[in-house]
């Protein structure tokens, strides 16, 4: 038996179309990141790839994109879960500031250390503050001490795996073939993973917006296929190298 | 303790607009019933009314409906049920027919008694037609004599209540605003449940789309006020004159 992953990115939101740090902020896709999650959908579509069932993030970016993808692809019915361990990484004191401004205030050596080291989290953010989530009623019932207040990639991982062992591996022992609707980090995260990859190498990964990522996974749920396939390799590739450029205008 | 409860029939889709039967054919949200879905969710965010938790039909007019009255009221993340229970009524072998033609081809008191009636289904679809859904993979986990292949009213508070005991009725125990996006049909057996309407009172009944009627319930989970309260009572009593008149065109 093998089983069936569908990993994809949100697209392009008001706060990367703007050049800013995002996180945990809730911002909505833009027009052309809805244009990423439709034809996201008609790619899985095209391909066959009919998803039974969705997992998405806490964040309204990637709501959109699967509610988005699965209308194109005829597949709104299938049954939604949502976890916060899907949300975006937490940048922190950074949520809300320019990308481009960042860079100039820290150098680039303190800002790349933020954006793309595995353990290095950036500054906690203030509660209470423009851009942190306590009082979001989304997490009321999470305990306070789980919430994180900014994060690393490897932060990331530790609280995203508990999902994904008990939310999302059932699923695929059952069967179902899987859509995860998420984040850049998270996705890094759960792409680690599965991929084994090391501390250094899922650094320099970069998961292109709304291109859905195949994985099959073997009876270990280990790729069968190291990396998975894009249902567009070529555009994906392309979109790839524009997200490894981001921050630098 | 008392329980909110909140109705919302989709806006208009593209066989309403085309004045056809659709029942369980499962098709789009024309443009202005994707704008009725958006002013639904305007007048529950302007009300406070904030959902914690969506129910809907497997059907993309309600689905895409509670998608984009949620986006609206920036409750994109709460959790998302859905069932073939809360579907419109099955109209059997006159799905995908038109409905001026049906009227002219059997009599305004036949089109009346398949329309209106509380006991009387249409004639039942044929399995393989075209506007039937045998084969339909929403349905596959099925026992196939749950399916039908025409209802009447009676039939669907029968299918629906059981979703509504085991389903809905746990959300509103626990405390949380219950959001329930489903269709003309199914939302009139849910209120002539809730309501203890009789079998002629029902037949009268129209809900409008897009309009969200609030029921606050109490410890017997019975309204507190019979009918409950639209909104924007002004433009549901319109919008119902409309429906009433509906397929006389």
């Amino acid at each position: 038996m093998t089983a069936t992953l569908v990993l994809l990115r949100h697209g392009e939101s008001e706060w990367n179309a703007k050049n800013l740090f995002t996180g945990w902020v809730d911002v909505k896709l833009s027009a052309s990141g809805e244009d990423e999650a439709r034809r996201g959908g008609r790619l899985l579509a095209e391909a066959g790839l009919l998803p039974d069932v969705v997992h998405t993030s806490l964040l309204r970016r990637a709501i959109n994109t699967s509610e988005l993808a699965l209308a194109e692809a005829g597949r709104s019915w299938i049954p939604v879960k949502r976890s916060w361990r899907l949300n975006e990484r937490h940048y922190g004191a950074l949520q809300g500031k320019d990308k481009a401004a960042t860079l100039a205030e820290y150098g680039e050596e303190q800002f790349m250390t933020w954006r793309r080291s595995y353990d290095v989290p950036p500054p906690a953010i203030e509660a209470g503050s423009e851009f942190a989530q306590d009082g979001d009623a989304r997490y009321a019932e999470l305990a306070p001490e789980i919430l994180p207040a900014t994060e690393c990639l490897k932060d990331v991982l530790e609280r995203m795996l508990p999902y994904w062992y008990d939310g999302i591996v059932p699923d695929l022992k059952a069967g179902k073939t899987v859509l995860v609707a998420a984040h850049g980090n998270s996705l890094r995260a759960l792409v680690k993973h599965l991929d084994g990859m090391t501390d250094e190498a899922v650094v320099k990964l970069n998961i292109p917006t709304g291109m859905p990522l195949r994985y099959e996974l073997g009876e270990d749920l280990k790729p069968l296929k190291a990396g998975g396939e894009y249902l567009d390799p070529e555009a994906a590739a392309e979109a790839a190298a524009a997200v490894a450029a981001q921050g630098k205008k």
